[in-house]
């Protein structure tokens, strides 16, 4: 009887494809992030504003994860940057294998960041390595403040959380004294920073906290 | 050589959960609300309001899916309803399984409508059936209008949509136009809410249709 082999774990199979990912990447010298969350807290409005400040000082590419369409790619595009856009035709995230086939629509000679914003959705992305650098994930304040409690894996495997649309607070019940202190007592180590793409409140921290990385890995 | 069953789709052996959940329902004569959404967009809030509302016309029960805890169930148990919690420590929907495991704990003999409230996540529960009469999707107004156009098949799958916080429309960039007609593209019999839990604006049309549906399931 022939032998049968068993991939034990789909998520084994695809941290082997995601270090393949990053042997590439680290040939390269480029930073990866790999950004997360619900759909709507502003992942294409953070990816926009990150570029137009950074774009001076990197070369960035984006790739970006959807189940359909190619509406965010097309925003990122009028940025000028090389974007390439995943379908991931009803999955409910981006892995190490979709990264692997979007790679040869960039070119990896010129790219210093890659931003990868995955698929909407505050579940599955925490489980699958992309052979990203950094995750980091956005929580919006409408969302609510007991999101760190009831969703707790995208909170543990971020190095950093965005708080975004702070300009909301005066009109939802988001209390951010127990959000921050939910996070950090699931990951004591997460960045956090608190922000509104719409009025730029807090966003320089977070461009200076990217740079100080991307710079880190660089001299290295 | 022994047979090997390949169970091909674990779709297809959920489908089959759901119809046992869904005859023993329709024994006990249950109506079953399947009310899904993303993170944060109101469902437990709309759960609440229904049952102020519903409770002295019906026996309620609900049950609760969460990644971990019981915030909400919590919530619904101050209001005096029979309510199970699910923990699916980690899966991002509830499924047929999960329903069946948590109706031991409920008295369905003295329950006209359960209510399941869904794991927080716009992809993965649209695909799994529970046993259910009805799917209904709530998407709120910070999420953005863009939402049905980016996850389809949650708008595809439900018979209604319940948008809420319209209360933050001054506040955010949502077009309602563009919304209702991306999803009815999607689905042309999808009946729509404007509503706000905060105001209670809109809600009772959604409280009329429910009793609609219920009356029509009873009278059959």
């Amino acid at each position: 009887m022939p032998k049968i082999t068993v991939v034990k774990n789909i998520l084994d199979a695809n941290d082997r494809i995601a270090e393949e990912n990053r042997k590439i990447f680290d040939k390269e010298k480029i930073y990866v992030l790999n950004l997360m969350s619900s759909p709507g807290a502003g992942k294409t409005s953070i990816v926009e504003r990150t570029i137009a400040v950074l774009q001076g000082k990197y070369k960035i590419g984006v790739i970006e994860g959807d189940i359909q369409g190619s509406a965010d790619a097309e925003r990122i595009a009028k940025l000028g940057v090389p974007v390439v856009q995943i379908n991931t035709g009803g999955a409910c995230h981006i892995d190490g294998n979709m990264i692997r086939e979007a790679l040869p629509g960039l070119d990896l000679t010129q790219t210093d960041l890659l931003i990868a914003e995955n698929v909407g959705n505050l579940v599955c992305p925490a489980e699958f390595k992309i052979g990203e650098n950094v995750k980091v994930m956005v929580l919006s304040t409408p969302e609510g403040s007991d999101k760190p409690a009831k969703y707790p894996l995208m909170f543990q495997q971020s190095e950093a959380m965005i708080i975004n649309k702070i300009d909301l607070l005066p009109y939802v019940d988001f209390d951010m004294a127990k959000a921050k202190k939910d996070a950090l007592t699931l990951n004591r180590n997460l960045k956090i920073f608190e922000v509104s793409c719409k009025t730029s409140a807090g966003l320089k921290d977070w461009f200076n906290w990217l740079s100080e990385r991307i710079e880190s890995f660089r001299s290295k």
